[in-house]
């Protein structure tokens, strides 16, 4: 049971990392595109492969709104008996996201916090632990929890612009990453190179973070669609029972972690974001953000 | 005890890991060279080193019968004093091991199953615990179990050929590669590189798996027996007793971590590998495999 | 309660990976420059850095005075407000620390072994788990426990002449590397590099080490101090708070690991240094230290 005041945000499905769909005898929902407000998703039926992109000016933040519509767009595809593999990208220039949308956790009740933060988790949960395929296009800078959306893909593809840069910088705000958003860099990284990184909340440009693999592979941008397709359909080119077995062996260690301390993460989350050095280093930053636009 | 039906393949010594041999008081069984069907065992006493040979034409598969004179072939060494090394290495063209043989996992008893699975286990359990210095001389492809054997030694030597590959490629042929193929290939190669090759099972060409730390060093065909012996004079010029310490601290919880589940995993793959689908995938791939060669 | 006979080095403050210092309403102990007999420490206020040269020739060796110094210093200066980093280097030429000093692990009373060995954990401890920012400046060759205290620092800068070498070397000397050495070791190389090195007890030269990350960066050993003030400068420019909680998280399930099994780990390197064919390499081995000296 949710603890009072916190809205359960999508139901976590029982059946994450076996493998299992749509029982057969259930009537397909049928899903070729759809767009709310944030976030168009095109499917193509023939391939199996949904496109999501990312439509929420300026810099695809990740409010509540729009990890709602990630969640639930998220959930669809998954359910969906077409659909085998999802490529996320921008539709806005030069920003994959920016991550965390600081408004939702800069002056907020605690029960916003709380159900801020189950947001974050589930999206997590359900993009590290999904069953499709699942490559970033990355198309721009991609910060924070951007950097954890690419992170918890299978593969990930960037464009090669060094103006483009991409790290869990939480860090230079003044904000710890949570565990598990270490435990997911480290999966990718390594030890030496992560626990230097979040220290510093380091942001590379492109070709530097491809070197040490934070990136699998750097395109021009011209490319990244076809580059993002023919990576898909290596990967689809494999039986999804036998990958999603080994996808969930991978990832399951550090998915039941999350499970297992969800309440608690989101009590830390809490505890910390509502501490009153916090709040203020977080207006600090919105007003320095506010100047540097005008 | 073991369940009904499981024949003990060879039992599991006491002293893995403890870096104990046979106790001073008793016979030495003296161990020149030895050679079965499958596999000859030559042991030059004046360097302490054993050569095993792979020689089961035409892909040296690890049937069963392999399985078990691999395993009684490693426990005489291991319990020979005079034996601190061992180079693991191919006396069949072009291939160093196929892994698994298919034939076992196909259309047999579940009794034949976990016996298999059981020999399976036990070859791994013994190379990756062993007390000698192990190093592969891999002179050929090595897919599947026979990447196993490899990742399981102290050093992998490869052939600079490119038309040899080497990986474990399970999820091709639809079946998954169990958990402690996994925890072998994540220590050498780490979690990033383990997880996509496991899902795409990628072979990799010789010069490619050395780039990413899957082999170590990279030779000639004709130089390969030399650097085995001069890698393996390296490693013996340690004390045993230091270095078999390191080598189990190092081990001792991926070894840990099957010892405590082996009914398990046994029951695992006797479930999987028996469903009609993976029978049957099993099936067209000997087919597939049949035809290539007429 | 300490076992009977063992002095307890200098308390474990329970405050540590917690990121909490003294309390504001204490008086602040001064901390300018402090040096006893083996090690010089210079603090500049006004950046908050202090420098820490190990001055104790020939060879800076971790005798147990070396360790308790050690171990003061670092206390003092976690305590000390101005004090937010730390560079290691060494007064002496060509070496920057030899390990653990033999002399104190052969020949002596058990009680002796188990206060050295406490001390050995304790400026682990210290070291891994500080709230400061930690960064080696490796002057000189840096075998064993001096390779330790690099490991556990937040960052490795090295004089690029390949006549220094790096390394944990205990297999050489017919010894067994605790397995808080072997996760520090991990944590910095991964599992491949270390399983290996740690078995050959490999020595590397500065530029090799480099390649595989053991070290982080090399420099000419005139621009040392300078490149390592800037590397400090670049790391303080970060929050201390969210810092300290990362590089807790980090470290955490490693240190924790000694903190639980500190008495047994203790127990076990008196029960294997006493061992007559362990004193007995390590006389060899001081004696031939001797001979080469003369």
């Amino acid at each position: 049971p949710s603890p009072p005041g916190v809205r359960p945000l999508c139901r976590w499905p029982l059946s994450w990392g076996r493998a299992s769909r749509q029982p057969p005898g259930l009537p397909l929902a049928p899903c070729r595109a759809f767009s709310n407000n944030k976030i168009l998703v095109e499917l193509d039926e023939s391939s199996g492969v949904a496109m999501m992109k990312f439509k929420s000016p300026p810099v695809n933040s990740l409010s509540l709104d729009f990890l709602t519509e990630f969640c639930i767009s998220l959930e669809k595809l998954e359910n969906d008996r077409a659909c085998r593999g999802v490529i996320f990208t921008s539709a806005v220039p030069k920003i994959f996201s920016s991550g965390l949308d600081i408004t939702e956790m800069c002056g907020k009740s605690m029960e916003h916090y709380a159900e801020f933060w189950r947001a974050v988790q589930e999206i997590w949960l359900r993009l590290y632990g999904s069953n499709m395929v699942t490559v970033a296009a990355v198309n721009g800078s991609s910060p924070a929890g951007g950097c954890l959306v690419a992170l918890s893909c299978d593969y990930r593809i960037m464009v090669e612009n060094p103006k483009f840069s991409i790290g869990l910088n939480e860090a230079q705000l003044g904000i710890v990453a949570p565990f598990w958003f270490k435990d997911t860099f480290v999966n990718v990284v390594g030890h030496r190179i992560a626990e230097r990184s979040l220290q510093l909340g380091s942001l590379y440009p492109a070709p530097e973070a491809f070197k040490f693999g934070l990136v699998d592979e750097l395109v021009p941008e011209e490319k990244l669609q076809e580059k993002a397709m023919a990576v898909m359909a290596q990967w689809l080119a494999l039986p999804d029972h036998a990958r999603q077995l080994t996808k969930s062996m991978m990832r399951k260690v550090v998915l039941d972690r999350l499970v297992a301390h969800r309440e608690e993460d989101i009590q830390n989350f809490i505890s910390f974001i509502s501490k009153e050095s916090i709040q203020k280093s977080l207006r600090m930053y919105m007003e320095m953000l506010k100047k540097r636009k005008s």
